[in-house]
């Protein structure tokens, strides 16, 4: 692999998390945002994910429920611990700010494009940057609605650029699926694999495009199935839930993920469904019911409130 | 709850769990079957019950993983553990068989259902049952695939007739459906949920008829889902299989759960979908896929080979 410097562009939840992640594992990281007032607003989210680090790694200490995936190995002793601490100094210390397109693209082996979820901002970036970047540098998107085809050609390198997807709290919930477009070339592919790999990632490899990718193209028809069974007065969230960890032995049922989620993040997916438009159909009761819930101030976890009360 | 005398007609593979766990836990079970033929073919189910039922008992004083939830609670002494070994013996001496109707209908407080998946038998079955059956008896299908509704007027009790849906390996895997039709009336769909806890189920309630129930209404789109993932070529089973797990902290991804229900059932499920019947739609491919695979004999854990290899 010949990545060693990394420009994330945005500094929003994953954008942070992404830049921060990568300075942790040893990569000289440089984070492109709009504005000094974005590099403001963007430092105090640093300092958090810093603090959190050092929290985890002195809590795997002594509490086996507190490992992190992306942290470390299961396995590090005490002294492996305290020295990923100083790692962590090292990553907040070290993180470089720019607004400048240039600088961003001067020396990067690879960018991250973390930005707003709108495909003209994507695009005028992508455009921008296309004009100071180096031949071989590989772009990737983090987008998780968007599909790479979109935006291939904008970049001026379609044959490296592909997405690179994260969840979010990535230290903890490791996951980066990676998938190409159809120009997609080998060579980028297998380094953004073996970059995932090298910041602590476990890398889902898509052999195609896929809207959703892989987590979402399953969860989605789940989660949809579970809320109109409610919607439609079948049975209540509870039961629904019971009914699913009991079956299928997992930790969390449709409803307890639905508030992790969030209430509006459903509503905004079940809406894009043509069917939700009709309110007599299944969709249209499912969108109801997050809309009440929404007006409720019933968001999730976040809120202290969703399908389950968290207070 | 006025239940003391169950009747089970069918003695396959559930008929005989259901019939052996409600013996277990101290119900007068009178079993129905078609023919003597038949009596001699479940006898031997009925002594494989028992002594799986003593193995795990016992197996329960010093292993937590092999608690059975259907069983004793999480912590039955050894003591207890031995005097329900006791009563699993009793279970099995205590077990009568019929090919009689109007013996299996005397003096039954609830009648389990659990015979062929055939609308024309089931209709027959409860037909002539009707003719032999106390005013007051409640009878109950465990119908997977058909809804109450369909037979509640053969049974000549709509009142008192719902569905009550049990998993394999009931001493283990312990959720109970319930779920009435609309002429369903609350007084036996009580019974029937006092019923259920009774026998060491967990009794998950259905408001309304529901094909699928809970379980397989959420099961069948999510499995779909991963199906159509491998078979239009996005991502390999066991890749999607560790994104769900890693994403969701699921024991399972939905390639060992199709392991598990048998690549043949979820054959029969895909192939029921009108869109399947071209090969060049998603669900074509996935029923291709599955095809495949139970041509190959690789039709899940029971046959050594699904998705993954047991062998």
């Amino acid at each position: 692999m010949n990545i060693k410097n990394v420009t994330v562009a945005g500094a929003g939840v994953l954008g942070s998390q992404i830049a921060f992640q990568t300075a942790y594992k040893g990569f000289n990281v440089t984070v492109w945002v709009r504005s000094e007032a974005s590099i403001e607003r963007a430092k105090p989210k640093f300092a958090a994910l810093e603090q959190t680090y050092v929290a985890t790694l002195e809590a795997m200490k002594t509490n086996p429920a507190a490992f992190a995936r992306g942290l470390a190995s299961a396995d590090a002793s005490a002294e492996e611990l305290d020295a990923l601490k100083a790692k962590a100094h090292e990553a907040l210390e070290g993180i470089r700010f720019t607004t400048s397109y240039e600088e961003a693209a001067r020396d990067a082996d690879l960018v991250i494009e973390a930005i707003a979820e709108d495909p003209a901002q994507k695009t005028a970036f992508y455009t921008e940057l296309a004009k100071h970047l180096p031949e071989q540098t590989i772009v990737v998107t983090n987008s998780s609605t968007l599909l790479p085809s979109a935006f291939a050609e904008s970049t001026g390198r379609p044959e490296k650029y592909l997405a690179l997807h994260f969840a979010n709290q990535i230290w903890q919930n490791n996951t980066a699926e990676v998938m190409g477009h159809q120009g997609t070339g080998e060579a980028a592919y297998r380094e953004v694999v073996e970059f995932a790999d090298a910041i602590g990632m476990v890398p889902l490899e898509l052999h195609k495009e896929q809207p959703g990718y892989i987590l979402n193209s399953m969860l989605v028809p789940f989660l949809s199935a579970a809320q109109a069974l409610y919607a439609t007065g079948v049975a209540d969230p509870a039961t629904i839930d019971k009914t699913w960890m009991l079956a299928t032995g997992a930790p969390l049922g449709p409803f307890r993920i639905l508030d992790i989620v969030g209430v509006t993040t459903a509503y905004n997916i079940v809406s894009m469904k043509p069917e939700a438009a009709d309110p007599e159909s299944v969709m249209g009761k499912v969108a109801a019911m997050l809309k009440e819930m929404i007006d409720a101030g019933k968001t999730g976890v976040a809120a202290g409130e969703g399908f389950y009360s968290y207070r």
